[in-house]
Parts: structure tokens; sequence; C-alpha cells
């Protein structure tokens, strides 16, 4: 296969020290320790432990790991709605976050604007009985952000709602206020840089407090993946059944390099390469950001309208040389691309891509 | 960390073959490659392909990645069940997948014989209303096997009920007459010596069939995860959502491997392996087998009660030696010791551990 460098929103790129951490994971016999031991304990505690550094997350939200972020959905809607959720919706994940809550039986609020348009939240009026408010932070779909600042306002408007942030495309980047929000949670082959098969699911107590009381009012939570038992298991930084040891090991060992670099040297990154691309598509001739409000545009999935190409044929040009980006989703795969800005993606690929994007389209 | 040789009964030995293979995986990007794209879908249908081999899948059954066999548990119960099912319980997985129908909310039928004993189905009464019969091949915490004689008398007495089949620490040695069963299922982390992370989920039109009729009746399925979901998606070699691609990737590879070497060999080898661990127990003053019949003596998990040292000491100077066996299930953690005889473990190694034990304990 062509050597080629990834710039698709998910899977994505890999961090660059993924595969020396999968060699040095064979020779530590990761693939064969059991989940029951101290080896898997410490792996967990060392993998919660980088994340808290990374994100800053409390130390009275738990961390807990799925099979994936979609299983999140499922798992936060049916271990805490006994009735209603309410659904921030602008585009195909935050659509199917809400979908998950019908096919489970509740009533679903919705507030929905098109594709390629964001939220001011306080436009929107959330029922009182609506138990779980789900906000897409950032949309992969349509590279639309729902800014912490909005996040944020959430809380006294509606301070007995959980508040859920699927920050799955967007996660190390934004500063969330864990203050204002109940739960967080990702996958990690997007922003992490992993390959995919692992969830990860931040909670705090009011969470498994509502888990709890759902329980107790005789309502089903699930198995052995809802909230409490995964909190339980937690508790010994182990898992309910065998879980993905492998990604578990390398996420903390990815997020460890992470740190190292610092968070704050990867979101200055962040912000210097998805500069570059507007300045770029600003002067393109190509390729208009389709996000028109800059409050909304996404900081971490860039999306493009192309003009005068097809968006095919531009992927397989750019493909020749060595660069993979992504298609428009749905049914903006004919008229768009999407290009990823992740930690793995340096400040020096974007600018290979640009230059390579302004070679041919000059 | 120190070499050795894993016995453990799961996460278990690696396949010889999957270094090489997790390093080809690199070079493919098969960590980074769309889940929407023909790549995947490749991946897919060879890994289907190389495990209907394998295991002699007829063309009417399904195959669906889960993240995990515990997954499947809840997955089949919650598609297919609308009011009762029944479970063999002779071990904790068994009577966890028993849990997990009360957990859901539905009745649950037990037939439940003590830890180290097997079943002869005909000495029960199934409920004539119970909707899956719900069958742990191999129990795994007591190295007790239903052998696939006895899964078999099953469908001439219930023909309307759903047969599912917990395969987890036996595949691939057993020889499963699909015509008598609808679902079978299992993890790779076992026999099939790949890091954990990904179950393995096989079924026939009559479990779609019935998750149909749930749901055309109001019944809730569940999500993403759905059987219905799951089958959709699997029609063109795709899942609902992003899986562990590079798991499934191994197990193509990995089930390839199996394939060249052929089942039978695999089979033959198996055998040969038990019965130097049986016929090294009758003989020594150390190690008594805890399953007394044979019919019910497990091939892929030999358990066995330690006299004359502790057998956490007895482990402790394996371990000491490069030999890495697993410690009794649970209760029996003081008293027990459990070793693996999956595919990974060759007959030399099954000789050397007989032959270190010889050594200490003769």
């Amino acid at each position: 296969m062509v050597s080629t460098i990834f710039f698709t929103p998910g899977p994505a790129a890999l961090y660059p020290t993924v595969q020396n951490h999968v060699n040095e994971a064979f020779v530590n016999n990761i693939g064969s320790i059991s989940h029951r031991g101290k080896a898997f304990q410490n792996i967990y505690e060392e993998t919660d432990k980088q994340l808290r550094k990374l994100l800053g997350i409390p130390s009275d939200f738990k961390i807990l790991f799925t099979g994936s972020a979609t299983e999140i959905w499922e798992r936060i809607i049916q271990s805490t709605v006994t009735k209603k959720s309410a659904h921030f919706v602008n585009g195909s994940f935050s659509s199917k976050f809400y979908d998950f809550s019908k096919e489970l039986g509740f009533e679903a609020q919705k507030f929905e604007v098109p594709f390629g348009e964001g939220f001011y939240v306080d436009n929107y009026e959330i029922d009182q009985d609506a138990e779980l408010i789900c906000v897409t932070h950032n949309e992969t779909s349509a590279g639309v952000v729902t800014p912490v600042a909005e996040i944020n306002k959430l809380r006294a408007q509606y301070p007995n709602a959980l508040i859920a942030v699927d920050a799955v495309s967007s996660v190390p980047n934004p500063e969330f206020d864990f203050s204002k929000i109940d739960s967080v949670f990702f996958s990690v082959q997007k922003g992490m840089g992993l390959p995919a098969g692992l969830g990860v699911w931040v909670v705090n107590e009011r969470v498994i407090s509502k888990a709890k009381d759902k329980l107790n009012q005789g309502g089903i939570i699930g198995t052995y993946h809802s909230v409490l038992s995964l909190v339980k298991n937690a508790e010994k930084f182990e898992t309910p059944s065998t879980p993905n040891v492998l990604a578990i090991y390398l996420l903390g060992k990815v997020v460890a390099d992470m740190n190292e670099k610092t968070v704050e040297t990867i979101r200055k990154e962040t912000n210097e390469k998805i500069t570059l691309l507007y300045e770029f598509a600003a002067k393109s001739s190509i390729l208009e950001p389709f996000v028109k409000d800059p409050y909304h545009q996404s900081p971490t999935v860039f999306v493009a309208t192309v003009k005068g190409v097809e968006p095919s044929e531009l992927i397989s040009k750019l493909k020749e040389n060595g660069l993979t980006i992504g298609s428009g989703y749905g049914n903006f795969k004919s008229s768009q691309i999407r290009i990823a800005n992740f930690p793995a993606t340096s400040v020096e690929n974007i600018k290979l891509l640009i230059s390579t994007l302004e070679k041919f389209y000059a």
C-alpha cells in the first residue's frame, strides 16, 4: 500500500508514537495479561491519571471504558432517563443520539438546525422535565462546534437536568468547565489518534445518583455496562467484562506523550492549523467553508464545499500524492470534503496539504 | 518483564502469528482506514469467509461483531426475548448470562448444578413458553463442557425456542451442528489467541425473525447493536458504528493461519494436549481433576484441585520458571488452578509445563 498521510476525521491519523507503544505492549504481554490482576489495574489507573491531567477532569468524576462512543449514547440514556431527554441536533451524529432515546422508548425533545448551522442555546426552551440534555460539542459530519461557552449556559437554566456532552471529534481541544456538565465522552480513533475500539465515558456523582434512583424505582438500567456496574468496577480500576486492554494501555501511553508535549501546546497548534486552513479557503477558488458563522466553525474538523472540481476527483488527486482527506458526510459526499485537525496532524502536514492544493488548483 | 508462556484461560496466549500481523496492519494503515470504505468491507468479508471455513458456518447464518461476548449475552436477550428465557447454569459465566435476563426485566428459568458438574439436558423440563434457551458450551470458571451431543437434543424437544450457545472458551474446538442451534458466539481473547476487545456473534434467520416480531409488537430491542441493526449493516460487510477494525483484521489473519493448519489438526492437537494433562493428573500427587464425570470434562480448560501445596505457591513457582497458569475462579482461587488448552498453546508447551510440574512436585 502506498504510504499516505491521513487527514480523515475518524478513524484518523495515528498519533506518531502509537506503533512504538504497540511493540512495547507485545514485550509486556499486554495481549495476554488478566483483566482481574494487578498489572491491568495499574494500566487502568495510569490511563485514568493521564486523562485527568490532559483534560482537567476533577477527582469527583469517574472515568469509565466502553466499546465505543456510540455505546455511550445508549448507556447514558438507558442508565439515567426514565421519561424524557432533550437533544441539540445539527448533524448525523447528534441525530442518532436523539434516535437512540426514542428507540429505547423515551420521549425525546429535539432542537434542530440545518446541516452546517450551530446553536445559541438561549434561543431554545428545554422542557423542565427533561432529565438529560444531550449536546454534541463537535458535529463530525458537518464541522459545526457548539462552543463551550454555550454549553456552560445550560446549568443555571436547567439545574435539575443532567448535561451530557459528546466530545468525540474535539477532545483534547475544548477546555470544559466540569462544574457545568455532568458527563463528557469520546472515542479514541479521532483526537486521540488511536485505532478504533474504545469509548471513554466521564461521569460525575449526579449521573451515578440518577441511575441509582432509576434502579430503585424499578427501572431497567441495562446490565454489565450500566453506569452503576461500570462505576462499581472502576472503584478498583477494573471493568465489568474483559475490555480492550490493549486500547486502554495505548491510550494511557499516548495521553502521557500528549501531556509531555502539554495540552496548551496541542491547543495552540490546533488553533494555528485551523487558521491556516481557513486562511487558505478564504483565498482559494475551489474551497468554500461550509459553516458560515465563525462562532460555530469547528476547530477540529474543517468542512468545505468544493467548487470547480468534483470532490471525488480532488480527493483522488491528493491521494495519488500521498494525502488522504475525508469525503463529505452522507448527502454531502458529492459536494464537500472534510479535513481533520487532530493532534496527530502536524503543522507541517497541514502546510503540505495546503501547498499541494495550491499546486494543483492555483 | 520476564518472558513467559501463558496458559491462562483468557486473556490467553496470543496465537504465534499475531505480532507479525500487527506489524503488517501498520504498513496497511489498518488503524486509520475508514470503516465506511471498500478497504474495511474487504476486511470484514475476508474475516467472515475465514470464520465460515474454520467453524463450518452455513451461508444462512450471519456473522456479526460486538465489543465482547458479554455484550452478546445482553444483545441476544434484548433482541429476542419478550417474556422468558431459560438457562443452564453451572458456573460463574452461565450464571451471569441468567442474571442479565432478569436485569433486563424478563422471567428467567434456571437449571443449576453445583460448580464442577455438568448437564444431561434430558433431565430438565424447559417451559414451553421459554423463547430463548441459553447454554454455555464451556464453563471457563469450572472447566465443565456441555457436550455438543447434549445441545443437539434440545431442538426436537423445544422446536419453538431459539437455542443460543456461548462458546467463548471452546471455539474452534467444538463441531457444532448448525441445523440444531440458532446462535453461537465467542470472544477472541481465548481460543482465537488475540488481544481482547471483540465479540463474534453468529445468528440465523430465526433469530432475526424473532427480533422483527418483537419490534413489530412494540418491544424494545436496543439501538445500534440490536441484532437487526447489526444484520442490516452486515449485509454490506459494515458495522453500525466504528468497530474495533484492527481486531476484525487480526481475526481474519489468524483464522486464515488456522485454516492453513486445518481445523482437523487443531482439534487433534487439542485432544492430544488435554489427554496429556489428564494423564499427568491421574498419576500426580498434587493435581486432582475438579470435574469428575469424563463426559463433562472440558477439552479446552483444564481445572484441577491442588493438593499438598498452596495453589498460589505453585503458580508463583511456575511463573519464576517462565510459565503462567490461571488461578481457580472466584471462591476456588485458594484451592484450584486452571490451564487453558487453546490452539496458541503447542503440544511442546504442554509437555514443558508438565515436565516442570514433575520436576518440582515429583
